[in-house]
This record gives structure tokens, sequence and C-alpha cells, in this order.
């Protein structure tokens, strides 16, 4: 994702680094990730993937050529095989104007080789799909400008476009100087 | 805020609606406030206001002019009479980029009154130390491109204000044909 979005000279994260700061709480009060995984098989039914707060979307895709992946190796996962082509990771945000939460989509990523099949947008909508039934008012992402592919792919999904907001980030250095701030 | 933000016709907050979803898990794990309180007398110690997380941060402001709130009866606390002039509601937010969370500033507001008296960089300072301390990656949040004070303001506290990036927002109708789309 980070080569895609011309963004490598930011990218510090490690291994480490994400095993320790995620998978830290229940599904949807935190920082939540959905995994896509894909099989050429029917999955197992494994009751470790079921648990009371979400029950895992199954899918079944026709295609019409039959589907190379070459870093399938890579990316299987350690128990049962499948193989994960995508992940979208989200948390809650709040909005004052509402008056109740909704979710910030952090990364919405799909491996090229999967890519225009409609997994992506089975991804958003299932964050979308889980805003709707905790009686979440947004569900909201950022675009880079320039990415007019992306940015008409979210507007055919219902979603506006802002114009007028801008980031603001205080990171780094800049950050590291408030630490005896107070 | 939503007056000054000409923002009236997207708030539908009620006193109900922030009081069922605010105030539900400790500080900094969800949705948080700091709130700005301020009184003409030292503040009593009240171990009520203390937790094993946070310890309320105190400062003296020493005025030229005597300072006339006119809403001050409106926006009196019911515990012992000081004065509400304020507040910056924020949450974790997370940075694949980093490996690491960050916090996300929803609000920041000082009532009109209260304004450029370095209130506004008090609060967001206590943001960006309390993510400095928990060993957090950034501080970020949002500012409409048309408010050059604003701007002027945060990237006096060392923020760089993101050019490329835009929101992208699903809401309403357009997030509510999602309920059963999974």
């Amino acid at each position: 994702m980070a080569i895609f979005e011309k963004l490598t000279h930011l990218f510090t994260a490690t291994e480490s680094s994400l095993a320790s700061t995620l998978f830290k709480s229940p599904p949807f009060l935190s920082f939540t990730i959905f995994l896509l995984e894909v099989s050429s098989h029917p999955f197992e039914k494994d009751s470790n993937f079921h648990s009371q707060s979400f029950t895992p979307i199954e899918r079944i895709f026709n295609l019409d050529h039959s589907l190379i992946d070459p870093e399938a190796e890579t990316f299987k996962n350690g128990i049962n095989g499948d193989v994960v082509a995508g992940f979208v990771l989200f948390f809650p945000n709040f909005s004052t104007f509402l008056g109740k939460p909704g979710f910030y989509v952090e990364d919405l990523f799909v491996r090229e080789c999967y890519r225009r099949k409609g997994l992506g947008k089975l991804l958003l909508s299932a964050v979308a799909s889980q805003a709707v039934k905790m009686g979440y008012g947004r569900v909201e992402w950022v675009v880079l400008d320039w990415n007019v592919n992306a940015i008409k792919f979210y507007e055919e999904m219902g979603a506006n476009v802002l114009p007028e907001w801008r980031i603001c980030r205080l990171t780094g250095s800049a950050l590291e100087a408030y630490r005896d701030a107070i």
C-alpha cells in the first residue's frame, strides 16, 4: 500500500510494532481489521473465527479465468492455508455535530492480482453495514486528490468528497517538543 | 462551535445523544474530553477529578482587565460553580505507516469571551503532551481551508497542513443503504 500511494518514505511499521499495538480489544470498540481471505475451495467451518460480535462474511466468486497469485506462499495464513488478499482497518470516531460515533477507515487494500473483482467494495460495504447495524452516523476516510480512480469508486459507493477540509498533523520532533510542555 | 463554523445545518446533537455515547470508557482508550474550567478563586482540591490515568492541569492567568462572562450562569458546572470555558474532544486513531496509535482531535473550542489568552493552545498542548507520554506517533485534526487564522495558529504550534488529502464521507441515506448490503 505504501508503494502504491508513493509514500514509502513515511513507512516505518514493523511486524512487532503492529503486533504490540493491534488486536488488544474486542472488535469495533477500538482498532479493528476485516481480513479478506480467499480459497479455491469452500472455507472450513472454524469456530475460532466466530465471536459474539461478528460472524465472518462468506462470498462465492465465479471467475472467467483462473487466477494466479505469484505471492500466495507469502500471504498464506498460518492456520488453514487460506490466502490473505486484502484488508480494511477501521476504528470508531465521534461527531459532536451528530452526537454519535462513526467509523473511520484508515486503510483499505486489495492485493494487485485480486483487484477489479468487487473485493474492495465488499470490504468497504462490510464496514458501512456494521456502522448501520450499530446505529453509527458516518463512515469516513481520506483519499489523495490525484487518485481520480479511487474518488470515482468512492462516489459510486455513495460517499461525498469534502472539498474544504484539510488535515493538520503534528508528528516527529514537532510532537516530541510537547513532552514536557504541560 | 456550529455557529462559528457556519455548519448549524449539520448540527443534530442533543444532551441525551451526547450522554448516551460519551463517558463510557476510561480516559484515552476511546472518546476523551479535556474540559477547560475557569474560576476567579483557586480551585478546590477535589479527589473526584483525579484518576489513575490523568491528573488535572492547573494554570494561573493574570489578566490586565477583569473578564465579564455574560453566560457564566449557563456554563457553571453543577458541582462547585467553576465555569466551563472550552473543551477539546479527542480519541485514538491508528497509522499503519507508523505502526502505532495517535490521537485525532475532533473538536477544539474556547468560548468567545475567553479567547486570545492562550487557552486553546493550552488545550491542544495537553493532548499533544499526553500523546508523547503514551508513545503515540501523531496528533491530527482538520481545519477548513478558509479559516486562515486557525491555520496560522496550528502551524505556529508545529503542525503541518496536508494539501493533498480529501475527506470522504458516507452518511445519511447513502450510509443507511448498506444496512442489508452484507
